[in-house]
């Protein structure tokens, strides 16, 4: 089955917000199983919706249509929808007090103008919104299929998973099961080369890289009569890619971040960890601190930029800074030890580094950057070079400084 | 002049990337003064690519299409959009040179499909790329206009703004000047309020509103014959709307970001800053390290996610967590004042707050912060109501935070 995608926002076309719900809704398309050719956007314009929405029904099976289901007038998606498709719409009572509800919730009264929302295509199916006060629909005529969101990403996503994914799952033949395996600590095109075999060969389960800051996902997506055999074709699959990357797998679970997955085995063996941070500047512990819960991990973390901060709070020495310089083995060694020091932490993981624009040289150009990783005074530091500009440096080193600190508890633990 | 965006790539339509090339084409385009109606995406496929391109061509002036012109075979934009235009491709031996040179100079040697990149469609305008080996390339055909840019932002984005920007700027009969006034501070919906009668008034300059994470930017655009006679347009606008903004507005310039005005003011003052941070931890400073050069104002910072924490390195008193909680107007005061005594920084800001989704109270919702700024020993604390998801909160608060930075530092200035 052939979907197709059409944002609807002007909004949108002045370059005013990124269409993130279009990569949104491929990625959860094609673990679905269905194969997208377009994605366009229109502005809140009747005329050119009208003929984009009936090329797509014209040429797709489903055509998903985010945005333009607001309460004003430039919001038209569901009218033009309605108009290409000639389906009279109507007030349904039970949107026009669901409306009603979510004002009341709110301590406020809707305007006139809410209940054009609750106004409805004859036969859609109507999908509810908790968050906002747009109904999503469902509509088919001919075998073919229009399902319209809203567009807030905080109103789609939920709507999407909630009501949308089993309608289309219950359109296809078959049943699909898809599986994602998460690695970290191999670079993309090695992670593509030690697969590639595997994804020449690939027809039922399909496998799907998506390469991240500093990660590599595979998607396993495989088809059967049943969930259970769609689940069963992904197993080998999945064991042999396990097999291949061996430690480097951190997950096989859709939700898990690497964050989540280091705070997982922090808390396995209770260790707390600490940050000392140079060039990431708090990031290490910002993105520790994405995982709810990490209070019983992380209690404190330092940014130490300065020479002074390095000496003050981390204890590093004045000679190593003076002979191996900031961005050093050395001071980055010192640093993970000074943490674990200062804060009590199981586990320190220290970066120093150029950021750059400015501040490189022949010896140390921009981008080169060690992390040391302690943990119970052990303490592994690595050299990294990474390329693209200061932001892209410093995501970059913080994805590794998670890595090696998972590498590290790993290995303690391999050793207990 | 309507312009038409195409981005080329089935990682696109898998979901694997998100098309910001488009928002960042449109924005442009938009301070151009172009008109987009239509953007869209197609996988490498020679078929729909070339109904695509036709389409396109038809109804708008200049369609510009970014992706696929790499080596492989997969890489079709140039060759289908030759195909359309009935243009044949020979050799172009400068661009061979250049990718010759590319390549001399990273020590590697071209392999024989990145003689394709060489190709050239007859007639074409090469553009230059200095971060890659696919050249860019513009074609005319009976008033019309395309523009082929390689995938890859950091290749598209310089190219686009050497070579592109140039050449759309003398298609136009007049000249366009665009002014940016950037505020922070105010909401999106009351700062659109207090502009509301000059956006329904503006037709020469007109003025678009863009909504960040704490901020409202504001373009201005004129058309003019000259751009001398645009600018001076556009004066009467900006002067009015930093009238109504005052001190909201942090810049006029296009380049200069919030941190980034922050910092500036820090060295202005010859200042330096700390962060003592909670909810966020570590957002606050790693957004200042943003700021290439921030060395001299922010040498050290702290996370103290903990009580512990914040009594050990911040001072705060056993009574206020007590009394007050860890989130708290009061312990956000103390936190400010410990950081500054620890740092010896001039200026210091502390963050505490309940970013969900858990730990929430009737008393304490999810989305509650207090941020305090210290400047100099005058404390000024602020309880903010943040809604959203984990991050947005913490994004929110990282935006306000530097929001109550910069004005605390206005204050001691004024009073100086």
């Amino acid at each position: 089955m052939v979907v197709e995608l059409i944002a609807v926002g002007t909004e949108i076309l002045l370059g005013n917000i990124v269409n993130t719900n279009a990569a949104y809704l491929s990625e959860k398309c094609a673990g679905l199983g269905l194969s997208c050719y377009y994605q366009s956007v229109v502005g809140d314009n009747e005329e050119r919706l009208q003929k984009a929405i009936q090329t797509a029904v014209d040429r797709s099976d489903v055509v998903i249509l985010s945005g333009g289901l607001g309460p004003t007038e430039d919001d038209l998606t569901k009218e033009t929808a309605a108009k290409v498709w000639e389906k009279h719409l109507f007030l349904d009572l039970a949107v026009k007090m669901q409306i009603q509800g979510f004002f009341t919730k709110r301590g406020s009264t809707p305007t006139e103008n809410n209940w054009k929302q609750a106004m409805v295509p004859e036969g859609a199916l109507v999908l509810n919104n908790e968050n906002g006060t747009a109904p999503g629909l469902i509509m088919e005529k001919d075998g073919k299929h229009m399902i319209l969101l809203p567009g807030p990403p905080n109103e789609l996503i939920p709507m999407f998973e909630q009501s949308a994914i089993p309608y289309l799952e219950a359109l296809q033949p078959g049943v699909i099961f898809s599986k994602t395996v998460k690695i970290c600590g191999i670079g993309e095109s090695k992670a593509e080369t030690m697969a590639s075999d595997l994804i020449a060969a690939q027809t039922n389960p399909t496998i799907a890289t998506y390469a991240k800051t500093g990660e590599v996902h595979f998607r396993i997506t495989a088809f059967a009569d049943t969930k259970e055999n769609a689940k069963q074709l992904t197993i080998p699959v999945v064991e042999e890619l396990k097999n291949r990357f061996g430690s480097h797998v951190y997950t096989t679970k859709e939700k898990v971040t690497l964050e989540k997955a280091v705070v997982k085995l922090l808390q396995k063996q209770k260790f707390t960890a600490a940050s000392a941070e140079s060039c990431t500047g708090g990031m290490v512990a910002a993105r520790l601190i994405n995982v709810s819960g990490v209070s019983k991990s992380l209690k404190e973390s330092y940014i130490t930029y300065s020479d002074k901060a390095k000496r003050k709070l981390l204890g590093v020495k004045k000679s190593s800074l003076l002979e191996f310089g900031a961005v050093s083995a050395q001071v980055a060694e010192e640093m993970a030890r000074g943490a674990a020091d200062f804060s009590g932490a199981d586990v320190a993981v220290a970066t120093t580094g150029i950021a750059g624009p400015e501040g490189g040289s022949a010896q140390k150009p921009v981008g080169l950057v060690y992390i040391a990783c302690n943990v119970k005074g052990k303490i592994r530091v690595g050299e990294y070079h990474f390329s693209g500009n200061r932001m892209k440096i410093r995501e970059n080193a913080v994805a590794s400084a998670l890595t090696l600190m998972r590498e590290c508890i790993l290995e303690y633990e391999k050793e207990e």
